[in-house]
């Protein structure tokens, strides 16, 4: 039986999230019963929308329970199986969480998922070829719906989500713009990413600087815009939307310490009506099997090359998770576990 | 040739719009061409937006050009005419503008529409059966898409929009309560509006104490907001939508006078997943059949009581304009120039 390791939310953030909000445990693997599976984790996802678990106050899913296994998307292998359709040596992706094991119900419907690993390594299951590919995917294709030849805006661009987003716009014809923070991540987005520029938000001091560089990289304006950020981006973004552009909020991670970041100029939503609508791709699993279809053909084919910032070992996971908020990542973040 | 009185844009407001923007002019009608039609003005229509048409900047329509006579909404009848489909003694709705008389080719599609008076005052073909109804039709059936039980707020809950709304969503099985400023509105609102419940948003300072009204109010929470105003107002209503809220954006009244008014916490609309959607009715003209039908209904039916305020003269409508955008109008803001 072996040790699991692992991570507790100990105590909610007051302001920003520290280290000693989590605490490392170790505890027995249990014996299995009738229909579990034991996973033993190769990967850990650490994501943004973490953060919005950690705190108590209404989010948009339920809080993290203090004292439990912090949520997580997980890959890894099956170890013990008294399931019949795992076997060990499986590879799989569950929501194991911050551990190195997880007993998984694997009658339970969505629990478990077989990873097919031919075309596409076992960790992109967690970023491109996973929740963040088909968050992308669903903002664009059901949200953004987007034609050929419009212009595309994302932020966070070289993340897991920004990453999947700039390929399958590009699969659709569009100009593809990124907004990321800094020089490495603005050429990476561009040379590797596929993105037509790509701007480095940290040079600008404010909405008006930021929505100027806007203008030079998108002459036509922007017609669709996948927001993971909020805050003086949204807000420089909107001073260059064209009539009729179609906003994809998934992600307002300069808000989540606290104090609302304010929207500068709403009125915008109705001078270029524009049509907003804020998800979270749980709720649509509906689109999983088309999404993850196309997600899995761009990374065979080469055109979907997502980065990833990896750190080793379980007990790496807080501090990697706080490097995450603060954009130290390069790419999709995970914990190596094995 | 009856001498026509206009009220021309004379110059651009700077920060709040004031009387001396308008300059009143006499001018001869001219005499008519082939496929033109006289038409004597009724009731000439004042509406928020034309505020926006009044400033330079880009806004959500073309500037109203300087020297010009002021753009509006009228019902009249033809009193010559060089069109085979329109004989003297016609009522008609058209765009006539701020003046007494106005010219129309009326081989322009939708110039000039017949107004059936046998259940519906001409009058009412300005507000609840006509643009405003249209677009409260609109925001509430095409972005809304109310289900019944469920719970509708509006802004402005006693204009001509918010009246349209208010029956059109009580007609769908709603649960609907309303804004305004003053207890006599509220009041009215109740009473004669078909209102579940009105708020008076003057009772409350910020937006924490109107929400606390608002919770009081729609017990269920908020599933549709049809948004006139801005500012504190939607801020209230923001906290306290359900999940898969919808908001349909259609006027900002609150930002009119220069200063944008900021959205205090746009995270709200990820949290909830909700959808919000600006829009202009006249680029929904698709809609305006099928809408003008259920409005003149629920007016025959005694369903839709609107309410006008009449200003008397061509020379009152600056001023009548000017109360209009502080709120001391009640129910759909006409001048009346015969």
């Amino acid at each position: 039986m072996p040790t699991n390791r692992q991570v507790l939310l100990d105590n909610r953030p007051e302001g920003e999230a520290v280290a000693s909000n989590f605490k490392v445990v170790s505890v027995d693997t249990p014996a299995l019963t009738e229909g579990q599976v034991l996973v033993r984790h190769h990967y850990l996802s650490l994501d943004p929308y973490m953060r919005g678990r950690m705190n108590e106050s209404k989010s948009y899913a339920a809080s993290q329970p203090l004292g439990e296994v912090m949520i997580g998307g997980t890959v890894g292998e099956v170890v013990e199986s008294q399931h019949p359709k795992y076997q060990v040596g499986d590879q799989v992706v569950g929501m194991g969480g911050w551990q190195e094991y997880s007993v998984v119900n694997a009658n339970e419907p969505g629990a478990l998922r077989k990873a097919d690993t031919t075309h596409v390594p076992l960790s992109y299951y967690l970023g491109a070829v996973g929740m963040p590919g088909v968050t992308a995917w669903y903002g664009l294709v059901k949200i953004i719906e987007p034609k050929e030849g419009e212009t595309m805006v994302v932020s966070a661009a070289t993340g897991a989500v920004g990453s999947a987003f700039a390929a399958l716009a590009k699969a659709r014809g569009c100009r593809v713009v990124g907004i990321a923070g800094g020089p490495e991540k603005c050429a990476y987005a561009v040379a590797e990413l596929g993105y037509d520029a790509c701007i480095d938000y940290r040079e600008h001091k404010d909405m008006y600087s930021l929505s100027k560089a806007l203008k030079e990289a998108c002459p036509k304006g922007i017609d669709g815009y996948f927001e993971n950020v909020g805050g003086m981006i949204m807000d420089a973004v909107m001073l260059r939307m064209n009539a009729f552009a179609r906003v994809a909020l998934c992600g307002m991670i300069a808000g989540y310490n606290g104090e609302p970041l304010a929207m500068a100029n709403p009125a915008l939503l109705l001078i270029n009506r524009v049509k907003l609508e804020g998800f979270i791709v749980s709720e649509h699993m509906e689109v999983w099997g088309e999404a993850m279809k196309e997600l899995g053909t761009l990374v065979a084919m080469g055109k979907l090359k997502p980065r990833e910032t990896v750190s080793q070992g379980i007990e790496s996971a807080p501090e990697a998770f706080l490097g995450l908020l603060k954009g130290k990542n390069f790419g999709k973040q995970l914990v190596k576990l094995i």
